[in-house]
């Protein structure tokens, strides 16, 4: 597969070209060209079982070069599907509260998949013939992508961990921005040796994070110790870790940055073992504001990323594209927003 | 309305009727009996606006005595339902996953819809014409009951905080179960002085809590002290409220039983702020076992209550009805058990 999928490039978007070809290509010519039946065709399509890997790829092959488009997708399927990988399970709930408020007001349903439930995901969703597809994920699916697309499916990247892979239209959040602000906060209150636990090297939104974070640095002259800075996964754990080895240190940072809110408990639970106070010896900043940040001990501050509205924003957005009409623009980025609550204060 | 509507008590459930009577009566029927027009009456199985609220009541009373069963309700509509309140959106994630863990495999979709989005919730539910709908909520309503039991959409009440509206299909967990052992877990750390924070008294679930916590007590032979025994809602704020309020006692308790996780979380708060160390000056346990439970500070000894299990067992019970099959009992309850962390030891 190459690398570039002519069929979800931004200039060929599919909707463009359904109003362009719509109807040209049937699953008998595909079925020819491909040199398979007409009701192996229709399985590809369908995503049912019992097709050699081999025939499917040139089914698709031949359903992405004719640029098939199922002429019964949008009429028949009152659906707007949105599969989660299990990592975010702790964003999904007001994410699926945004996009429940657009579909409902459309008078259409909303269907939850889980894309670690198994390989055999995607077949689920295109059975079921949604209207679209919201892909809330970190990682390239390059390969569901093709086949959504193949099917007529428009898809849209939803990514609270990751920047999308290109020329998918997606909806994100503010990162650099909130990455700047967080930090101005630790500084307006005095902080200036200030620790950053970032993301993983693969998540652009984490380094987005990180580059925002510099910059209110450099702006407010403030040097960025090496030894301050940390990465690993947005997990509990590594804020754990992480945390231990800051408090550690022979000059120990007097705030930290988190590039999200597990990463914040995980430190608010190295100073705990350590015996040191937030806000009093540590000042913590997370990221996401997750519902249980504001019943942390003490409550957390955080940059908050509009979950719900992001929801919405990638339904409006998917409803666009079925419909058939271009969308004004293919990346929404949403502004985040400091919370400020009481795990920071000026230092000691 | 009668406060027994005779289409959904236990012996009648719609399913058993469906098989009984199924077909025998016609929208042409209804709308001869309702003194309305064929379309009226289709515009009120539809949920369609546009209908005076009387005339409303009036075909919905008909349906209901003539149990008229929608012909096409299975066939139609691959899909299930699950209705949330908004009450619920820290428990929503993980009944969401068993739920769709059953539906999936029998190549369903899952809606999802929050009551409190507004009245109309059920009007747009209504239009996709579910195979079933999974209610998950601690209030009654009885009025959405008759109104899906008048369309002949099975319902299956999902009660993690209430417990169901008699004569509705249920799946719960074991409450009085849970607050046994929750309770047996600090009597044999050697506590006798503990407390309790329970729910408000409408929440039968909250009350077999305590029950359980008191059976426990009784079979020990711990006095219950009646300044131990507080009740509110099921929130961090009560449990902040309470948890200060026992703390200032002459003699505090060393433990507090939670009647769920934000309440416990609370708590965590008032000791906090109180300068006591949880689990050294004071042992805390919740119930629920949210996402977060394990990443508090220290992580908290709970009870586990099977969220995602619930969810797919409720989707079962649904389904089983919704093909017309009595199934075997109309109240499931799943185990409790208890998940020992960090926020409990030995009294000082």
């Amino acid at each position: 597969m190459t690398a570039v999928d002519p069929s979800v490039t931004g200039k060929g978007v599919p909707v463009t070209r359904r109003g362009r070809r719509r109807g040209e290509t049937t699953v008998a010519v595909v079925a020819r060209l491909a040199g398979v039946s007409a009701p192996t065709v229709s399985k590809v399509l369908n995503g049912h079982p019992g097709v050699a890997a081999e025939t499917r790829q040139r089914v698709e092959q031949v359903l992405r070069e004719q640029d098939y488009r199922r002429p019964d997708a949008v009429t028949q399927a009152p659906m707007l599907e949105v599969a989660f990988q299990a990592l975010e399970s702790h964003l999904a709930i007001e994410i699926m509260r945004g996009v429940a408020q657009v579909a409902n007001a459309r008078q259409l349903a909303v269907g939850f998949t889980e894309t670690a439930s198994g390989p055999g995901w995607l077949d689920h969703v295109l059975r079921r013939r949604p209207v679209a597809v919201i892909a809330v994920y970190g990682a390239a699916m390059r390969r569901e992508h093709a086949r959504l697309a193949a099917s007529g499916i428009p898809l849209v990247a939803l990514d609270p961990t990751g920047e999308p892979v290109h020329s998918v239209p997606s909806v994100g959040a503010a990162n650099w921005n909130g990455g700047l602000t967080a930090t101005r906060h630790l500084l307006e209150l005095g902080h200036r040796r200030i620790a950053m636990i970032g993301g993983p090297p693969g998540f652009l939104a984490a380094r987005a994070r990180l580059d925002g974070y510099r910059a209110a640095m450099d702006a407010a002259g403030a040097e960025v110790d090496p030894s301050l800075l940390r990465s690993g996964t947005l997990s509990y754990e590594d804020g754990l870790r992480h945390g231990r080895a800051l408090l550690a240190l022979p000059t120990p940072p007097t705030a930290v940055f988190c590039c999200n809110d597990l990463l914040a408990l995980g430190v608010y639970e190295a100073a705990r073992r350590a015996g040191r106070r937030i806000p009093d010896d540590l000042s913590v900043v997370g990221f996401d504001d997750l519902e249980f940040a504001r019943w942390s001990g003490p409550a957390l501050t955080t940059v908050r990323q509009p979950l719900a509205d992001m929801g919405a924003a990638a339904a409006d957005l998917a409803l666009t594209l079925a419909t058939g009409t271009a969308p004004p623009r293919l990346r929404l980025e949403l502004a985040t927003t400091l919370i400020a609550r009481a795990s920071t204060a000026p230092p000691r």
